[in-house]
């Protein structure tokens, strides 16, 4: 169901709700028929939550397709990922904090290396280490051009983040100047539409001093452009849902995501002191709360089975706190897999759990995991069904038709 | 997941893989609650597999209904058949193996019989034998019309192929000539759009020399033509997905259907033997082997339980030679099921095996068929989402959004 049609379903109720996100949640046993990360941790909380709850596995995008963290949320958020499509540039934009405004143009960039004809012989600058790159990209930032402001973001290594801010109106309909191969210079900044103009003319005129500021040095001397965007212009979430909602994440990549969808948010220390330190602090004013952990996905992408399970088990250990800051309806899941086996993220589905509010509930106690989830009383569903089932648990949707 | 997005996920990747295609593998059991064929069967190798892959079921086009061999085996490539349709035209060329060209128009044939004043008597000709059908389907393929070329081809009783050839670049937006019932005459080649009137004039005037060469029959005198088609402009599977794909089937409609899809294709002798001596082949020069069964789905259409278990086995017992010869990455399903207790096609799921790149994994060793497959750790998924699976669990597929 579209997001249309469910902001006219949501109703005032007095329940608050939280979505605990444990990033990276899903994983993969050892061996065929092991136990997975989530199996193999001792979690009696989040296991007597199951006994009266409802679990299941979600799909963030479709079948064999691995999330990056962006469409992971927006999915988790209500957002299907396959219609609500952000560029690269604003995905940047929001992993490094950066305050991106309606109107402004992002893309990412990259540092590469130009021959003295111009020709790019390296895409990547050979991968230049970030020390190195911060001062070139500082140097970057400090050109100014006609037409309006163009800011540039040191992100890590080769690459950074550009926002192009035109004195006039421009969409951000602009192909990538990255020719995809060595042996060319890089392409011109082209319009796809007479509306992304003055965006255009602005990083073309931006391209064309960096010769001037780099020209001397023997690589990271250009920059290539990819995935021009701009703030989406989407049903926000707090409308749709009806709720005040807050994001409490120790990453501004999280945060990012939550803003963009128009929730508010707050920097926390990372770890499950913080956040349940700022649940606690904003209990009287919001009636959302979207917790994020962060732990669970970095011990997996180090393929570290046991830090894994041990990230998970703090969070079980701080859940009582978290639910007695007085959310009543509850979703604990992952915004994708992240198996330490592959060190990665992954396609596959991700287990969950809901709490509070009518449901079966599973029959008596039962442990939080990949396998309980499988045959749960929910099933397989996609990740942008689960905040709808969230709304419906805390009252906030009506009947669809009389 | 549309395929246009798939193919911006594909990466390069060392390990090969096999879809191996029992044709209407799923069954029925002869009693309720009983076996069904592939549970009946002994099929240690499955199960050996089975026990380390993952399971489920699909559903090659939608609930309730039954696939036909082309869209049964669209699905399993990847083709949702609900998006991606293909003529009976288009079908009955690959069903009989007619090398289709781009531009080609293709129609199904009916020989019908007419009365003296051209109003058709019997719209199937009496079901003219094949025999009886095959001079004179020859005689219609020596019409020659100006304005192209027109080929007709005999397929099976008192049907056959007809495709045009027009000098003219032509599409095939042509409505059907078949009145639908008798008592009247043929309906005229009518154009849907001016864009299809070199094919529509051309099929006219061919039509009209039929009376002038079968105006003496008393039966089987005149042609009937149904679903103009051309060759789809599709998304080919070896860009989709990067592979280089090999089809390795006995009948010319399975060749036919991976050929559409831009796979080569290799003919071999019916039987388990036939695809080995292939595969080991070409082993060296494709990623993606698709392997091609034909006798289960036939043992089902006669009725035959047992000889329908017995096929089955006897691929089981093939199915260790297959995987010596190189595959890593395997799917074993059907294109639809043929239960022999309905002698028919059918519309219940089919039951699939994953086995190679990462997965849960079944607890230990499983039988290989329905039940197994209905609590599998996949669950129920469409058909056109297994090779999505395939691809990610072969390495195919990179990241969805940062």
């Amino acid at each position: 169901m579209d997001l249309h049609d469910i902001r006219q379903l949501a109703q005032p109720s007095e329940s608050k709700a939280m979505l605990l996100v444990l990033d990276g949640l899903g994983g993969l046993p050892l061996e065929p028929g092991g136990p997975t990360e989530l199996e193999a941790a001792k979690t009696p909380n989040f296991d007597e939550l199951a006994g009266h709850g409802d679990l299941g596995l979600h799909l963030p995008v479709a079948s064999g397709v691995t999330p990056g963290s962006g469409p992971g949320h927006l999915s988790i958020f209500g957002y299907d990922p396959l219609i609500y499509r952000i560029g690269r540039g604003v995905l940047e934009a929001l992993g490094v904090g950066f305050d991106l405004r309606p109107g402004d143009i992002a893309v990412r960039g990259n540092l590469c290396t130009v021959d003295a004809e111009g020709r790019v012989i390296d895409r990547r600058a050979g991968r230049i280490s970030t020390e190195e790159a911060t001062p070139v990209i500082k140097s970057l930032d400090a050109i100014e051009v006609p037409g309006g402001e163009v800011i540039v973001r040191p992100v890590k290594e080769h690459r950074f983040l550009l926002v192009a801010r035109p004195d006039q109106p421009s969409t951000a309909e602009i192909e990538d100047t990255d020719p995809g191969r060595t042996g060319e210079p890089p392409l011109d900044v082209v319009p796809r539409t007479s509306s992304a103009e003055p965006a255009a003319t602005l990083v073309r005129n931006w391209l064309a001093e960096i010769p001037g500021v780099l020209g001397q040095r023997d690589r990271a001397n250009m920059g290539l452009l990819r995935g021009f965007g701009q703030l989406p212009d989407w049903p926000l979430f707090p409308d749709v849902f009806g709720w005040r909602s807050l994001a409490i994440a120790a990453y501004p990549m999280y945060r990012g995501v939550a803003r963009l969808v128009g929730m508010d948010a707050v920097e926390v220390p990372d770890g499950p002191g913080g956040l349940l330190s700022a649940l606690q602090a904003a209990r009287n004013d919001y009636d959302f709360f979207f917790l994020h952990v962060k732990g669970t996905d970095k011990a997996g992408e180090d393929g570290d089975f046991d830090r894994k399970v041990a990230t998970i088990e703090a969070v079980d250990a701080v859940l009582p706190s978290l639910l007695g800051a007085g959310p009543e309806i509850v979703l604990v899941t992952g915004d994708h897999s992240t198996p330490s086996k592959m060190r990665a993220h992954s396609w596959h589905p991700v287990p969950f759990l809901f709490a509070g509010g009518p449901g079966r509930g599973e029959k008596g106690r039962v442990k939080f995991g990949e396998s309980a989830c499988r045959t749960g009383t929910i099933g397989m569903i996609r990740g942008c069904e689960l905040m709808p089932l969230l709304a419906a648990r805390a009252g906030r949707l009506t009947k669809f038709g009389a």
